[in-house]
């Protein structure tokens, strides 16, 4: 899988749980994955590394401690490492997160929402 | 720059120059860059690093020793560490790059067509 052409469309197509990142590519030790967000997620923080978000499809709001950010299709935001942050959408929006392999979505939160950081489409 | 807003295409709307990629984010260590690409460039390998591609308008191809891949808007490509690749536009077309900062357009080849890989927008 590793070099293929991924069409990021037809990954799309390819899923319709949301909150459950896939894995589409790997550069070096980094994922990048393709994911639908609807509703709230938990707030959480990554220690240890700076995670992207490239909006896809629709709009995601990234709520943080201090801001809130807002964001719609090709529009990409860095969460700084560490930053207490929780996506909001108020509709499903499609996202593309870029971070380090074996990230977990729910950073150091734990709990229901916690997703494989695993699973390849 | 770090942790703000990033919308594409006003990022590609600030510069018309072609093979002289400009960085719009950082991630921990790596670099998300846009560039502007139309006829060839030169066949080049990166020894250290897997390199990123994903077209965001336009067409690309991708030429490698043993095949060619052929890109559109929303196709993405790992060029694997090591191998030694040469992309080509019969047209003008728009790619993000993902890479290592400081990760030289021109790889071990050098030559007229390397550009500075600290260029922010």
């Amino acid at each position: 899988m590793h070099s293929a052409v991924i069409n990021i469309k037809q990954k799309l197509a390819q899923f319709s749980d949301q909150w459950s990142p896939k894995i589409v590519a790997q550069m070096n030790d980094y994922h990048f994955k393709l994911v639908k967000l609807e509703g709230e997620f938990v707030w959480h923080r990554h220690a240890d590394t700076d995670e992207v978000f490239l909006v896809l499809d629709g709009e995601l709001t990234i709520v943080l401690r201090d801001r809130e950010v807002r964001l719609k299709a090709g529009e990409m935001f860095v969460v700084p490492k560490g930053a207490e942050h929780k996506p909001i959408a108020d509709s499903e929006c499609s996202v593309m997160l870029i971070e380090p392999a074996g990230t977990i979505n729910t950073g150091d939160a734990g709990g229901d929402m916690t997703a494989a950081a695993d699973v390849w489409i």
